[in-house]
């Protein structure tokens, strides 16, 4: 399976050279910057290093050689997206595990761990989920022994739909140590053969902390795997650059193997699990630019506060729905000042999740602060800005603080935080309009995989705060949504800013790296509905393509 | 001095260009293959990638272009030398610190303290060694307050010439808290001022341990000039690759930050520190070759036991000086196999620490076995091979293990030698000549920052086993002497070879990279006394000359 997925990334290259002058001819191409201005090409021209040499209007003259030629066919062309926010590794570790919940009987999922597992030959232990005795009419829990009987040669770990319960093989049972002798947890359960104190395969709630504590941690292998599938899914559906949050030692290790042995096909701008990793990773400051502008340790991404689902964003008042609790900082303004204060020292890029409106606050105290002593282009960020006190707004604009926020979040969560935070505290909610005109830059991401990794559904939010149902009709305070423009520049030129790429990458223009996407629709112009639905046709990142639609056949159409 | 020590690694490049093709005309050139056969040369073209061209003899055409041109002046040219054993950060880590050991007043180390204090404004301690108030004259230990006088800003620890006593200011005893209430450790005194229990600034023994434990871990920018200052030394003496014998995470990381930006001037083959940090920095398997051959994770360092001095080699026989002693594992027999097997299933070149005749037996023993299953170009590496039984040499050149050998420990431990092992079992020690003669590759090495990292003392002992002074008169069993050409071949080609590196460099030949030196002698003819002196006037590293000797004045010759 690793051979086969980094073969399967690699493949695509194939079809171009990244060391010859190409033309991507017969397009409807549009490229955005920063102010949101749009620029109107048919053709680029794209030099033997990557770079746009020239775009191309329908009157220009093509050049009279190239080596390489593609037809677009009248497609529409947008610069590659960049995600501001996500997670690589997870995106990689989540695909690669295996889903039980389309299963609709237990021989189903039983056939589907047996192709998993014979699919996955070196994968020492088969991770999957979704399992659901009551779809499957069983009547019971399944067994240990009904996964023996697919897989005996290795452990076998699958997690109930509800995620709590495991369902393990006697592999799984036995690495953890689990017998008839062992007993039940407080707040868990383990199920038993009838009639005995044999354990039957199933393990509940606190129980399953039993058998997670005996799957090894990930090894090298894994993480290469990881990332060759995580590039596979963002490339597929046109992202080209990734801010990581929350890059380890181990995972930064995998992404310079990709480098090194050529590889690694996006654009991945790291930020450290913290302020140990950024010194292991950085050493004494941010790492240069590598492998053509493919990595680059930007800095470190921290965390103010929690999340609003659990109740751990810091709010100002009282949550609506938990009048006694306010959520709570991660970690002190002290704390939080010594460590931003560090990073910034050694001119390391700083981005601090902040979810609560208190959190917001107490971020925006400390690049106040901060800003004092460390001048210059910092470009903090911070990360979500997702519920501001209004009084807060324009502080974004007056540090220079980047608002790196994923409208997808807000199609998710707008319920929830109706119940949090009660009807009048959410002007400041998702405030992706008002934090722009307060002169903030919005720099969009997908949180993945949190939530899907898929951009076109962000762009869709972004412009309708509507979600995929169509609801709410009008869109959720659709004074906050933005124009196309803008939120295509969120989804690109304003990712590259946002990580020092500017210069690089994140538009179709000359001089910068040739990443862009052939899409099947003009963003611009369609419904948020059918934005939803855009189709990425190619994907090509520093003049490679390195996707293409499996449902279009394209036929290069020229060369010398 | 951060800068400083970067520009001067960078700085020599300048001279020539590595874009360009390069001639180095009129020299007495040599360079030795595997078996010791000698190729003579007069002239070396280099092309414009930094490999050797083609070697020019006296009759040869010269190119008739060529963009930069060295007229050598009949000096003798030889590969660059290659240090199998030695650790790259222990190098710049000891160079960096201040030697006391030349102060003949408490006034002269006073301003030997505040001058080198005021050179290395960001070092947070000022470290250093070898003072010795007998030798100041002084009648008493010299105090916290007289160093006080000279470094005030930052902790001050200076170790005493026999390493049983630190002169700590008044800054790092704070930092250690060792105040008037702190009890002398057992095994330990902590000196008073007279009259009271203030600390006066001198700890001897186990009372070392509390200052040690304050110093602070070196930092990435730490590594980085512990890198460039190692770099300087070796390069100077004419090392232009070596192997790092146990290579952490921290200077792996150093190490890449010097590839990535530009100043990694030599070539390094690392063994990492173990298995962890092998998983670590190699992942899934050695890491490949980069930056032109610059750096390679090989595979991992392991130790089978400790060293002949504290008795912890581990030996057939009880120690002569110790009857009851026979010295002992690090590791068991069974966690070396499942380790080394683990690494060779990975691919991972393998090097185990082996002193004493039976640790060397017992590696041995593991080799055989693992042998069986992994086939193929292995090149197992026993790292020291000194005290080894007379049945158990062949046993190198049967399953091709490689013999990374220290020429200058023989002549340094000599008389240890005889004293641990007794007159009757010294015909395995150091046998470099018996162990070559069963068909074993010799890989010579200093194990510097434990030996010095000159590599001519080296070559003089190997032909000689004489030490610096001259004796043993004739040499310690000399029928162990090596050849000049196999002294030679031991500290390049094989070096190379012994590293998986010998398709790159090693040899000047066309094809292989332009790794040279140009020295003031023919090695293949001096008396040992001047090899051992032999000046190193250029070193050339990848066609790119990384050092020239301050007391040559070299215009070049020629251009286009």
């Amino acid at each position: 399976m690793k051979r086969a997925l980094l073969s399967a990334v690699a493949a695509f290259g194939l079809a171009t050279s990244a060391s010859a002058d190409t033309l991507v001819d017969n397009v409807q191409g549009v490229s955005i910057d920063r102010d949101g201005k749009v620029t109107r090409f048919t053709g680029i021209w794209i030099d033997d290093d990557g770079r746009v040499k020239a775009l191309l209007e329908r009157k220009d003259k093509r050049p009279q050689r190239t080596d390489f030629a593609v037809d677009g066919k009248g497609a529409y062309v947008i610069p590659g997206l960049v995600d501001s926010h996500l997670h690589v590794m997870g995106i990689g570790f989540g695909a690669l595990t295996l889903d039980l919940s389309g299963t609709r009987t237990l021989a189903e999922a039983q056939a589907a761990i047996r192709d998993y597992a014979a699919r996955n030959p070196d994968r020492r232990w088969i991770i999957g989920r979704g399992w659901n005795q009551e779809t499957w009419g069983l009547g019971r829990f399944p067994t240990a022994a009904e996964l023996d009987a697919v897989v005996a040669d290795r452990p076998v770990l699958m997690e109930r739909v509800d995620g709590h319960a495991h369902w393990a093989n006697t592999q799984a049972l036995a690495a953890a140590g689990i017998t008839a002798a062992t007993a039940d947890p407080a707040g868990g359960r383990i199920e038993r053969v009838g009639g005995s104190r044999a354990p039957s395969g199933v393990l509940v709630d606190n129980a399953m902390k039993l058998l997670d504590s005996a799957v090894p941690a990930p090894r090298p292998d894994d993480y290469d795997l990881a990332l060759a599938k995580a590039q596979e899914i963002l490339l597929a559906n046109g992202v080209t650059a990734a801010a990581d949050m929350g890059t380890t030692i181990e995972g930064w290790q995998s992404m310079r193997r990709a480098g090194d042995s050529g590889w690694l096909r996006m654009r991945i701008m790291a930020y450290a699990a913290g302020p140990d990793a950024m010194e292991l990773i950085g050493g004494p400051g941010p790492s240069p630019w590598l492998y053509d502008d493919k990595l680059r340790l930007n800095g470190v991404k921290l965390y103010m506060d929690g999340a609003l689902g659990s109740r751990g964003a810091w709010l100002k008042a009282p949550y609506a729905d938990d009048p006694r609790n306010t959520g709570l900082p991660i970690v002190t303004g002290t704390q939080l000042r010594n460590v931003m204060s560090r990073a910034a020292l050694d001119k390391f890029q700083v981005a601090v999740h902040a979810i609560g409106d208190r959190g917001n606050a107490e971020v925006l105290d400390v690049i106040e602060e901060l800003g004092e002593t460390y001048k210059g282009d910092r470009r903090w960020r911070i990360e979500h800005a997702q519920i501001v006190d209004p009084v807060d707004i324009a502080r974004f604009g007056k540090t220079g603080t980047i608002a790196s926020m994923q409208p997808v979040h807000q199609t998710s969560d707008r319920l929830m935080a109706e119940a949090r935070l009660g009807p009048n505290r959410l002007s400041g909610a998702y405030a992706w309009r008002s934090i722009a005109a307060g002169g903030a830059l919005l720099a969009f991401g997908t949180d993945a995989p949190v939530e899907s990794s898929e951009p076109f559904a962000g762009l869709a939010a972004a412009i309708s705060r509507t979600g995929p149902d169509g609801q709410p009709f009008g869109g959720w305070m659709p004074g906050e949504t933005v124009s196309r423009e803008a939120a295509l520049a969120g989804y690109t030129v304003a990712g590259a800013y946002a990580g020092f790429g500017e210069s690089r990458f994140g538009e179709i223009k000359p001089g910068l790296r040739a990443d862009f996407l052939v899409i099947d629709r003009d963003p611009l112009l369609v419904s948020p509905e059918d934005m939803r639905k855009t189709q990425v046709l190619q994907t090509w990142v520093g003049g490679e393509r390195v996707y293409m639609s499996g449902t279009q056949v394209d036929r290069p159409a020229g060369g010398r």
